[in-house]
């Protein structure tokens, strides 16, 4: 059975990200302080970095492309990375990649550039060997972009998270997980605030 | 302006897959030749094989998820490797990732395991040096998702495509190609057909 060893509480300044490791059985809360705001969230295997979340198996195995409570992230190796085990939200997006460079390039040119969740992904999960080439579509937590199923056409809307509202992974294997508060205006309703978490460390699975 | 300097016409048996180069503004007819059938489309530079097709890139910027005639596909680093220049059938996924054996294990427990179209891939792309877990959402030609904005469930019906349907792509940087004839019975209604392409080497773009 699992027991709760300890708890640790992150707090991710506005457009950063950071990175930190999960042990298989581990739970991570992602929690949007103030209302409104994406975390673009990654898993990578610590076994294998070559292993990571990928939106098409999950989305593939899930038959949905609005996931919540029960449903399960997979790795491109089919295997299960994360369970989703609480959700207060329950929209999210696992479409789109994290907002880059070229985001801001080709989307906001009255923008001031900036690096965006890829990059800040990037940095944060270089010191483990992902390759920046190699980050894929994130789970954007609390990105609220729905879906018109005549036309295809998607709007990104400010997120339906209101201060306080979190959504609970556990992990399904050993992760390295990268998070971000996510960088770019339209996600955001137009501000960017920070993104809290915890780890709950549960000893074993 | 471009020349047109010669033609070539593949068939990819069914549940197989291949592997070919284009060259920046040589055309690739991609042809359902009896109809219903998907064909599961990569592209990878040729000048840096870690640069490959990126769904989350390429709907990102369409702000649709169904792409057809103008639409252009995006690489990781959002430079745009492949354009749609023409398309009698209007219906493609670029949601979910080639079939694979796991597909089998997981969604077809009453058929006999198959490496799909992430195994054909993988094999067609092997010799260019692309590793099994580089393999990401394939641009999948003909494949039929629909999917309902309200519930965010989608459901994978037999294409719309008839005999003789095709979809043209443009390549706008050198790449390799990846293609498959799919080897999942709910894609293709059940039943498994070969998949014709041609190239069109125009000389230059």
């Amino acid at each position: 059975m699992a027991v709760e060893t300890r708890d640790a509480v992150g707090v991710i300044p506005p457009r950063s990200g950071a990175a930190f490791e999960l042990a298989a059985g581990d739970e991570l809360t992602v929690i949007d302080a103030e209302g409104g705001q994406v975390a673009d969230l990654l898993a990578v295997s610590r076994e294998d970095i070559r292993e990571m979340l990928s939106s098409g198996r999950t989305l593939d195995y899930a038959e949905r492309i609005y996931l919540t409570t029960g449903d399960k992230l997979y790795s491109n190796r089919s295997n299960v990375m994360l369970e989703i085990v609480e959700d207060t939200v329950g929209r999210h997006d696992f479409l789109l990649t994290p907002c880059s460079e070229a985001t801001f390039r080709l989307c906001y040119d009255n923008e001031p550039p900036h690096q965006g969740c890829h990059g800040n992904l990037a940095a944060a999960l270089r010191p483990y060997g992902v390759e920046d080439d190699a980050i894929p579509v994130a789970f954007n937590c609390f990105m609220n972009v729905p879906v018109d199923g005549q036309t295809g056409r998607f709007k990104v809307l400010p997120p339906l998270s209101k201060a306080g509202d979190r959504i609970v992974f556990r992990a399904r294997m050993d992760l390295v997980i990268g998070l971000t508060a996510c960088s770019a205006p339209a996600s955001n309703g137009g501000s960017f605030k920070p993104i809290h978490y915890a780890v709950r460390k549960t000893g074993e699975e």
